[in-house]
């Protein structure tokens, strides 16, 4: 089974691949990179819209994903915006800026979300699942490791950032490993029904 | 377990009662009417619009589907457009317009698609899956059970339309008994990746 991910990104086709390693699917990236504007209310629609542009336009089975921070005491953002918020500018000024407004911030607490989606535009075959890992914002920048708000998110369980946990921590227990590991973890169980499903056949 | 139908139509919820029987669900219909612009380009499309506008109001899980009559003399139509051709005049007149656009048709094979979705948002957990009937369509308008297009469509295997062979053949192989069987066979089958999966719990 080969599947394409929605998204001209290689870093996150890169993960996916690894925390996917123990299916027998084969991930590659979009051969095509197509537009589409990611401006859903929740990571939800914006997975959603990803997966069936790409699976609409590829015809074959696809996965995507949108993730981001969210931060209670910014009342969720950056949320959906985590992508877009000071887009033009590289992330470590973006995490300053974050650290800035929280300077006051007893609660620290924050979360990293991700939904997967899975879309066969042939059979109109459609799953999102989300994946969560909690945790809280820290007081600097850490971590060299990682990309996007990794260096100043602390998970929780451990005393260091994703920036300076890592891949191999990252990959056994992020929003991303966790959506994608449950979406697969589903397609593989419920194969039959979906192959038996296909009434077109 | 129980799931409220993003519909107002009680004709629709009362069929997906019957045919969801064997499950140990409580089927009830939406407490609300919520206005869901049913504007999409695939019955995959509306489903989702419904499912995923019905469960953010109602904050509970929902069931939603889109159907129609896909017929290949006329390139698809109705298709997503079953509800709403002719909208204002009774389905007797619209068949009769049908028949009447397939009067030199020599092919005159069709099916009913139906696409079930299934979504809860306390976990962003959505999903998709399509029920297809294939058939053709019948020569006459006949039948008075059933609704909507089901006097001019003859399923497969049958030489009477579903509007004459009634609502027990109907809940056995129709395009909403598929999809909505194989709905809730996948759900109920991964139960326990669902509950294990929610990472908020």
């Amino acid at each position: 089974m080969k599947i394409f991910v929605a998204t001209s990104n290689d870093h996150k086709v890169e993960e996916i691949r690894r925390i996917l390693e123990d299916f027998q699917i084969e991930i590659e990236k979009s051969p095509k990179k197509i537009f589409v504007e990611e401006n859903g209310e929740t990571f939800l629609e914006n997975s959603v819209k990803k997966a069936y542009y790409y699976g609409n336009i590829l015809g074959t089975p696809v996965v995507a994903d949108d993730s981001g921070l969210v931060i209670d005491y910014l009342g969720g953002f950056p949320g959906v915006k985590s992508a877009r918020f000071m887009e033009n500018r590289p992330y470590k000024e973006r995490m300053i800026e974050i650290l800035r407004l929280m300077k006051m911030a007893e609660d620290r607490s924050a979360k990293f979300v991700c939904v997967a989606s899975y879309y066969n535009p042939k059979t109109s075959f459609l799953i999102s699942v989300e994946g969560v890992i909690e945790g809280e914002i820290s007081y600097e920048v850490k971590g060299e490791k990682g990309f996007g708000y990794d260096p100043i998110f602390i998970p929780e369980g451990y005393k260091e950032t994703f920036g300076e946990l890592g891949q191999k921590v990252k990959d056994e227990i992020s929003h991303r490993s966790r959506a994608f590991k449950k979406l697969f973890s589903i397609i593989t169980k419920i194969g039959d029904i979906l192959e038996l499903g296909d009434d077109r056949k």
